[in-house]
């Protein structure tokens, strides 16, 4: 069984036949360059790397895992030379601007990477991947001379970077955190504190690790107003990088952990570490959230990632894998039984998969086209209508695709029967992997009250309405279209319900804040339904117009359609439970004292 | 953390109350001696047990797991020794036939131990469980000196038991098997093949190990009909159970698996074994049908170990665990944020776990009592609609717990955030070890074309009327009483609804076969949402007429009555759209070639 293979097809499908892409592209004065040939190539190159270098790798991280010893982290076998291959080939400067040392390729390309490198080995991923935040912030936050001496490592990939923020006793509430900057003679800062979960903090993968620290400087405001920013490298280093000597900064232990052996979980201890405020002072919070939706749509991908690599799994499991003959009759009479592709509960778990992994990478290339037109050099109020956009989807995305994304590795599980269980077959550790994607970068919950809350009762229906019109845009077009009629009407009644839904929770919240914490999860998860109903929607439209065309690939194009109305038929009708069961109100969730909850 | 809490006060509840134990036992000829001294005790010794035992050896058997070297199985450390004190204190007798040993107590105390010792500790527990099988066998089918030689000593807790079903290529479909059966001329069977997923199929507990091997007879008819039943010990033995010499039978190798790294999942080869006949030729399959019932809700309470298990990590986390202020102002206002039980998604996440780990317990015992009823001495006919019942229960039992209970795992870990996922906390052992739970023993999918297929449509709908009828029933008692009104009312309508579902999908099925398995498995989840919303009315009857006696546990009760309010208001409208997708036909899973699922 092949580790993984790149969906280069549907890849191709969703950029160029469904997003429009070229035009997409030609429409953005940074990406006007861009053109097919590139963006062919990148592909092509990037499943190669994916497929046969980090690919045979997935099962040894997870076996192996990362080795601690007194605050050196050791990385899988083959781990490290990889990051090498993958440095000297570019591809961590891709999505960066020139004048850093980047590619200048748009966001959207990068993200068609990070599938294939997140899908092959998710593990190996998250180490060139947790640099972006890193970049991200000096990018838009830092001096020149700090982006002239940690930015251009970073982007070569000569070095790695990471974000510093949860401690012991705070993760979500980062209004609490303690760790202390005080202030040097010399205009630095002596950092001091514990920071855990610090994914990518040590490993022997680069020559020196960046850390983005979250700290409160002497007599900063309480709470989430007192935090700053702050350059802490690794290893001290002149202004044009030399490498001068270690820095107060050790990793203190790795975490054991259900999944994701292969990357470096760390517990890292600042001990009068020198750092260098990033930003204003106070401001880092802020700062921070102004490429949230970035990274977010980072771990939106991991549903996708797991979902495909479950299904492909599965479905070349459930091709061979003979037992029971089909209720219907022998579809393989000259065999002992028929594979278990055969049985409609089978196809149901991979069309699930199918639905969800597909499904899922429309939705994020859609939204990375979001961050393609704010950085793309349009208008301010285009780039504020795509930021806008891209604000509402994000959380979907986020949480949305890593629900059903585990739902999906458990599909893929299950496929297997007994053998799903047992690791050599891969689909367990699929699914162990996957259990993170809900956790970290805001839980299903803090996503969900982000959504509902912040985002859409916060714009005061605005965001959602800018996501409708477009849902209205597509109905109104295709009205006439026979292929979606009936997913027309299905998605017009649905965005109708979503604004009323939305009314209501909202009147009911005035009145009692938390009924928007007790809507919020099963609203969440009812827009991604829409959302993604939306998408299946436009592909049919898209397949039924290349049929009609005349199209050699009959088959690719009737399986979109087939897909559709799976998706339409099979997991659309799950909205109807949830607009129940968000409306039940708050006092179901809130009339059981906390004492009373077991005896 | 405490390990685990035997929730001694619900079983007691569970029991007494709900479903009016000393009437049910005092009606069974068989266990009128059977008095609450002796159920109160049985109930406090075996949480002692749980509690104290083998509980604190969970984390032990999942981190050291098992060890093999050279067909010799090492368990982990501690479990030899826990054995050792279980058979001392007489507990693998409690529900077998005083004639060989046994308490002859009923078997829904037999659950009553087994949820306590499951739950504390599930790789433990099946090493004394899996000996059940072997036991039924030879109890049912057994001559007097197979029982004599092999049954006492399983009886007793001496030896252990097997079941050796599954072979490399064949898991559901056994009538693939291979396992060969020479007649010996002394009367005994060389028996040889390759079973795998023998879960305790060697190990360092007990002194002998009974496997029950299914396999052919020389010209035995092809598929299900040509399987036999083999005795065949680790040890060769005298009648009187002296060990004489090992047998040909060896532990080749145990799997690397996803969870449950305490048991020993082992690759059993037979070459030229010793083996002796039970029960009839080539009526195999047959006879171990009979009871199947009793293992398989054996497996459905995993699904209730596992809910209850991460219900009570994760309340003790959420009472603790300080983040953030609830949205309707501070709960804990002395302290830097509130507990994140006091916010309305992280009490959703509890309530489910608490609804259907509840909710399990009550489903198990009502269906536990179906069996003591069929070992109670009663009339034939009384027998038959207990084994009637029992039928139409078990597959929802096993898959819908089962289900659900890794749901609620999910949530459990769910509460922890992104220490969900490290190890220690024990959230992600929980849901590891529960994934197994829908596999074995017949996978969701087999136990819905059990129930929709086998049970409800081959029976011409008797097996479903025959409990819709005892819902009707408590909907007619409870007509007038205002504390159930509205559950008596949903009920009524679903029980309707259930059989109208039950007649569609029988009349689609007429012209396609394929239908039954397209519809099956939401058939089987809508089937116990309803059973556990006839639970959970039930139970919220009860508690409200405690509370109107004037009961001092007024809490206990009240919170009975809210947690069947949030059942009824946040789970069971999932069948609204599990009553959509049934529907939706065979067509939209069986339409897509198995060539085309992927390009």
């Amino acid at each position: 069984m092949a580790d993984y293979k790149a969906p280069q097809r549907d890849i191709q499908f969703t950029l160029y036949e469904l997003l429009d892409y070229e035009k997409h592209l030609q429409s953005l004065p940074n990406y006007q360059e861009v053109g097919s040939d590139i963006v062919n190539a990148i592909i092509e190159e990037g499943a190669k790397f994916a497929e046969n270098v980090i690919g045979p790798l997935n099962r040894v991280g997870d076996t192996e895992g990362c080795k601690w010893d007194d605050g050196v982290v050791t990385t899988p076998t083959g781990f490290k030379e990889a990051y090498q291959q993958f440095v000297e080939a570019g591809w961590p400067s891709l999505a960066h601007d020139p004048a850093v040392g980047g590619q200048g390729l748009p966001e959207s390309l990068g993200m068609v990477l990070s599938e294939m490198t997140g899908s092959a080995n998710w593990s190996w991923g998250m180490y060139p991947g947790l640099s972006h935040g890193a970049m991200n912030t000096i990018a838009e936050h830092g001096t020149d001379q700090q982006k002239e001496t940690y930015l251009t490592k970073l982007v070569s990939g000569e070095w790695t970077g990471t974000m510093c923020l949860t401690e012991p006793h705070c993760g979500t509430d980062l209004g609490m955190l303690r760790t202390k900057a005080e202030p040097n003679a010399d205009g630095s800062y002596s950092i001091s504190g514990t920071k855990i979960f610090i994914s990518a903090g040590e490993h022997d993968m680069a020559d020196n690790i960046v850390h983005i620290v979250l700290a409160r400087l002497p007599d900063a405001p309480q709470g989430t107003k007192g935090i700053s920013l702050f350059i802490v490298p690794k290893f001290n280093v002149e202004d044009d990088g030399t490498i001068i000597d270690r820095n107060g900064v050790k990793c203190g232990s790795i975490e054991h952990k259900m999944g994701i052996h292969g990357n470096a979980t760390c517990v890292m201890n600042f001990d009068d570490a020198k750092g260098y405020l990033i930003g204003p002072e106070n401001k880092g919070l802020m700062a921070m959230f102004t490429f949230m939706n970035t990274a977010r749509l980072g771990t939106a991908m991991q549903g996708l990632a797991h979902a495909e690599v479950g299904f492909q799994k599965s479905l070349e499991y459930a091709r061979d894998r003979l037992q029971m003959r089909a209720l219907s009759g022998a579809k393989n009479p000259e065999g002992p039984a028929d594979p278990i592709i055969s049985h409609p509960d089978v196809r149901r778990m991979l069309l699930t998969q199918k639905a969800f992994s597909e499904g899922g990478r429309m939705l994020i290339q859609f939204a990375a086209q979001q961050v393609d037109i704010m950085h793309g050099g349009v208008s301010e109020e285009e780039a504020k209508a795509a930021d806008d956009l891209l604000s509402f989807l994000t959380p979907i995305a986020k949480a949305f695709l890593t629900e059903v994304g585990f739902e999906s590795a458990n599909e893929g599980l299950q496929c297997f029967g007994g053998h799903g269980f047992i690791s050599e077959w891969g689909a367990e550790q699929n699914v162990r992997d996957c259990r993170i994607s809900m956790l970290y970068e805001g839980t299903t919950g803090i996503q969900a009250l982000d959504l509902l809350g912040r985002k859409v009762l916060g714009s005061g229906g605005e965001l959602l309405k800018g996501f409708t019109k477009i849902v209205h845009t597509f109905c109104k077009e295709n009205a006439d279209n026979p292929a979606v009629a009936t997913y027309v009407e299905t998605l017009n009644g649905l965005n109708k319900e979503w604004g009323e839904l939305t009314m209501k929770i909202g009147t009911e919240a005035m009145n009692n804040p938390e009924e928007v914490g007790a809507a919020s999860v099963d609203y969440l998860m009812y827009s991604g339904y829409v959302v993604l109903g939306y998408m299946w929607a436009r592909a049919a439209s898209v397949a039924q117009a290349k049929l009609d065309e005349g199209t050699t690939e009959t088959a690719f194009y009737e399986a979109k359609l087939k897909t559709a109305r799976f998706y339409f038929e099979r997991i659309l009708p799950r909205t109807v439970s949830l607009t129940q069961t968000m409306l039940s109100g708050a006092d179901n969730l809130l009339d059981l004292d906390a004492e009373h909850f077991a005896f």
